[in-house]
C-alpha cells in the first residue's frame, strides 16, 4: 500500500535521523573502543542510542510539546510532514532502538539483554520522559525553578540518555562502568550549560534552530540562575571533573577528554 | 519535582493500562501454559504487551490521530490530562514494555533478547506503526480500500500485536510457534472482522467507546465491503481454522479455543 503514503514513516525516519552531531552515537563507539570492543558490535548500542535520541526530538518539536519548526537547520517532522506523522515516526524509532540492540551482532544475549533493559529505563518514566515531564511542568509552574531543580531536570531530560552510550562500551567490554558514569554525568550538566550560554550568545544559522526561546518565555536557566560567566566557570569545572575521571585509562582516553573539551565549545 | 506534576506521567500509566479486556495478555499467558512455562515468568510478556497495547491506544486517541474522546468508557489521557502528557505517557509506556522484558524474572537471557527483539519488530515500522500509518494514510486516499488492502492493514495494525503474546509462549517453551502463528492470524483477523460488525451493530456504553464512526466518515470496513451477513459468515470460519490450528496441543488449549469464540461474540 505504498501508493497510500503510509511510507511516509521510513522517510521520516530517514529524515529524522540525518544530519545532527551524532554526539551520542560517537559516545558508544569511544566508550567500547577503550574495552577493545570490536565497532562492528558497537554500532548497534550507537545506532540504537541515535534512533532514541532522534525519537525523542520529534515528539518534543510536536506543536504540543516545544512547539518547533526548525532542527538541525531542516523543518520539524510535524512540519515536513503532519502531526500524525510525527507521532508515528518517533513511535517507530523508539521500536526500532530496541530492535537493532535486539540484533545478534549487537552482542552476546546477556550483553543485548542489559543494553535493552538499562537503555529502556534511561528513556522511560524514570528517565528521559521523565525529565521531559518536569520541563514541561516547570513552564506552567508560575515560578522559576531553582538550580538544584533545574540540575535534576536536565539530568534527566539529557543526562540519562548521554550517561547510555558512554557505559554501554563497559557493559559491551565487561569492565567497572564507574569512571565513565562519573564522566558521563560531568559532560551531561557541562552539556546543558553549553546549551544554555549557546542560546544566549550563539547564532540561530549556525545552530541550526531557534535560539533565545528561554529568555523569551521567561525560563529559568543556568545562565538566568548563574549569570553568564558564571555559567560558563562551571561549565569549565565540570570538564576538568570529566577528564579526571577517566585518568584510568591513560591515552587511550584522549578522545573522550578531545569530547568533554568540545562541548562546551561547540557552536551548535 | 513531584509539586511541579511531574507524576502527572506515572499516574498516566497506570490509568491507560487499568481496565480493557487484557486480551493479548491473557494469550500471553495462555501460550505460555500451553509448554508448561511458569505463570510467574509469563507475565513479564503479558505485561510488556499491555503496556505496548495502551500506549497505541493513547497515541491514537490524540487530536492528530483518531481524535477520541473516549477509551474503555473514561476520558481518553489527552482528555484527562492534556496532549503533552498523552504523547509522553505514551512513550514511557513503550520504554517500559522492553524494560519488562529486560528484567530477570522474564526468561533466560536468550529468551528476553528474542521477546524483545520480536516485540520491537511487531510494534514498529514494519508491524503495527505500519498499520497505523496506512489506515490514516486510507483516510486521505480518496478512494474505498479493497478488501485485500484492508486485510493487510488489519494485519498489521491489529494482528501483529495479537500474534506476539500468542507466540510468546513458544519462545519461553522453546517450542514450534508455528501452529499458534496460525491460531493467532485468524484469531487476529476474525477480532477486527467482529470490531466492524460491533462499530455498525453494538451499544457505545456497553463497548465504552464511540460506535458509528467508520461509517460516518465513509471508510471501508469488512462490513461496507463484504455486508453484514457475509462479515458474520467470514469471522466464524476463522474461529473455525484457529481452533483447528489448535489441535496438536489437545485438551490443554481448551481456553485458548474458547477465547476464538468469544472473540466474535463480545459486546465490547
Amino acid at each position: 500500500m505504498a501508493e497510500l503514503g503510509a511510507d511516509n514513516i521510513a522517510q521520516g525516519m530517514r529524515y529524522a535521523t540525518a544530519g545532527g552531531k551524532r554526539l551520542r552515537g560517537f559516545l558508544a563507539l569511544e566508550s567500547a573502543a577503550l574495552f577493545d570492543v570490536p565497532q562492528a558490535r558497537a554500532l548497534y548500542a550507537a545506532g540504537a542510542v541515535e534512533c532514541l535520541h532522534a525519537y525523542s526530538l520529534v515528539h518534543d518539536d510536536l506543536p504540543a510539546m516545544d512547539d518547533d519548526d526548525l532542527r538541525r537547520g531542516q523543518p520539524t517532522v510535524h512540519k515536513k510532514w503532519d502531526e500524525a506523522t510525527a507521532v508515528l515516526v518517533g513511535d517507530a524509532l523508539q521500536s526500532f532502538a530496541f530492535e537493532l540492540l535486539g540484533r545478534e551482532g549487537a552482542g552476546t544475549a546477556e550483553e543485548r539483554v542489559a543494553l535493552v533493559a538499562s537503555l529502556a529505563k534511561a528513556s522511560g518514566a524514570q528517565g528521559m520522559v521523565l525529565g521531559q515531564a518536569q520541563d514541561i511542568a516547570a513552564e506552567t509552574a508560575g515560578r522559576a525553578l531553582t538550580l538544584e531543580e533545574i540540575t535534576e531536570l536536565q539530568a534527566n531530560k539529557t543526562g540519562r540518555l548521554i550517561e547510555w552510550p558512554a557505559l554501554s562500551g563497559a557493559i559491551l567490554g565487561g569492565a567497572d562502568p564507574e569512571p565513565l558514569r562519573r564522566y558521563a554525568e560531568a559532560i551531561g550538566l557541562a552539556f546543558q550549560i553549553a546549551d544554555d550560554v549557546l542560546d544566549v550568545e550563539g547564532d540561530a544559522a549556525t545552530a541550526g534552530k531557534a535560539l533565545r526561546k528561554d529568555a523569551e518565555a521567561g525560563k529559568a536557566t543556568f545562565v538566568s540562575l548563574l549569570g553568564l560567566a558564571e555559567a560558563k566557570a562551571r561549565a569549565a569545572a565540570l570538564v576538568q571533573e570529566a577528564t579526571a575521571a577517566l585518568r584510568p585509562y591513560g591515552d587511550r582516553a584522549q578522545t573522550l577528554c578531545d569530547l568533554a573539551h568540545y562541548i562546551v565549545a561547540r557552536d551548535k
